[in-house]
């Protein structure tokens, strides 16, 4: 397991924050200090910042399945020495939380003050609690649903078959998870964004091609960038198997006693939709808080506002550290 | 050209309605009489329907740059006799209006009662106006936006890199149109329908597999089935051509003496959005309604309301029949 932590574990050891990454993020949410690389938070953790590092001890941890430095398709079979890759377990949202309890304990974590994420992430902090309510005060749940809706599995798995068409066809499975990301960066955007951001404009140097199917719009280019950038770190086969323990997730599935041990805990729960989020629609995070309100949870909806869809919870930097605060003190 | 009529010419030749067709279409959009198959958008045709052939003369063509009898990219390039495929010039709505200019020149038409159409059908039906507005009389664009937005261009783009991502890997394009299609048919249809339909339900007898990414959900099923279904009937590189009009269409491209050319001649618009729509959502369609009525166009908004999304069009002949009915008489 590949993970970082922000700030000192204090006596009580209760004043730690476990920040669980999205899809395609790792262990590093910030720079430790100047000079270090920026984090995908970078902004929330540090002095003085959201998560602030005088008072927090924050840990962040590359999930199960990813390709970050914590296992995953990519690490050698114990028997052949050779990657995995479809040879590995399917995982679940439940699987990486196990483990992240593991790290917690090895690292004397008596019970958290807050557990956050985003997406992937929020589904994380919300397994969390159900796994361990007694080791988690309150949580943090950005753009994250209740369950999988099947458009966000279906979204997912033309994604897996462009990975899965590819490897078909003799590939590493590069090419198609760069297509998957295309796809996935549309739907982590909005609409309102492009129209704004892109419009119709075309690139400023047209490539030249004997068809029509070069990259001519804007939009285009953007989707291609983004989808050359993820092949330089991402590994195709955890982007296979985490987009799958995504599909998998459904809080439904735990028992009702689950929900009274949460509900026993006083485990609080913050739930935060954005207006403009196509993948987990608002409406969608306002259902997971109905869900866990009929089960007796304290649970609160707050709204981000925001042109950026799904990924707000990571541009909207001064809404979502808002959000952070007031959790931390709910 | 390959193209149906349905009914008889009128002595005044101006009892004409053309039907364009969508992106996979054809040009048999009903069954002629008992016995014939099905089209793609029966009970909207026929004695007593809708557009009602005791009274109207109905003529559909295959688009140019199909794949259903009308030239496009799998004919033979006259040269080698190859298919063009690639060697295929890239074409425009406006280029599918001009041959249909043609056609309906060669039948007699004086003048269409109607032009009606849905999705790329309505952008056809839109260019019939500013192309033609003496031979015009109506127009009835169901979803159909003034202009391709980026997001809509994204959507077409990531299906065309999964035609192009196939044929590099020296496939025939079918795979990576079948995932194009898979992708489509998420945009053509909406979360709630998808939530209604399938939820989280497994499929009845799921796959064996060895790793997790065999078919599990029902909606990817129906997803998967779609996807094989169009490969049986469409070719590749149509998909990659007819996309790629539908990115170049903008209505703003034409001059201001194209629109003024249009209000004198009079033609009325009905501009149809669907409210569950997300390819072309009903703003956009507002919109386009706005962007007539400021050049002086006599046209309206109507929205049909469905959980159905984009495909609402072919599938709710109810409220579509009402709307060609309306739009005959306006």
């Amino acid at each position: 397991m590949a993970f970082e932590t922000y700030g000192e574990l204090g006596e009580g050891r209760d004043n730690a924050v476990w920040v669980c990454h999205a899809l395609t993020g790792d262990a590093h949410p910030a720079s430790h200090q100047e000079g270090d690389p920026p984090g995908w938070w970078e902004g929330m953790i540090g002095p003085g910042l959201p998560l602030d590092t005088r008072k927090w001890f924050i840990v962040c941890s590359n999930v199960l399945g990813g390709c970050s430095g914590t296992t995953g398709p990519s690490f050698p079979h114990p028997e052949d020495g050779l990657p995995w890759e479809l040879r590995f377990p399917p995982i679940t949202v439940g699987d990486m939380v196990r483990v992240q309890r593991e790290l917690a304990r090895a690292l004397g974590i008596r019970r958290f003050a807050l557990v956050v994420g985003g997406s992937l992430g929020a589904m994380q902090a919300l397994e969390w609690a159900a796994q361990a309510p007694q080791r988690v005060q309150r949580v943090l749940a950005l753009a994250g649903p209740w369950a999988s809706s099947p458009q966000a599995i279906a979204w997912n798995e033309v994604g897996r078959q462009a990975i899965l068409l590819d490897l078909e066809r003799k590939g590493t499975g590069v090419g198609g998870m760069a297509l998957a990301r295309m796809l996935a960066m549309i739907t982590y955007r909005s609409n309102q964004e492009f129209q704004a951001r892109f419009g119709r404009r075309e690139r400023l140097a047209p490539a030249e091609s004997p068809h029509p199917f070069a990259l001519q719009y804007q939009v285009e280019s953007y989707l291609h960038h983004h989808g050359e950038k993820l092949v330089r770190r991402f590994d195709p086969y955890s982007y296979l198997y985490l987009t799958r323990a995504m599909d998998f997730f459904d809080l439904g599935a735990h028992p009702e006693e689950t929900w009274e041990k949460v509900r026993a805990a006083g485990v609080r729960v913050m739930a935060a939709g954005i207006d403009s989020d196509i993948l987990y629609p608002a409406v969608e995070i306002k259902e997971l808080v109905r869900h866990l309100q009929k089960r007796g949870i304290r649970a609160v909806y707050e709204e981000i506002r925001s042109l950026h869809g799904h990924d707000a919870f990571l541009i909207e930097k001064e809404a979502t550290g808002a959000l952070v605060e007031k959790a931390l003190h709910m």
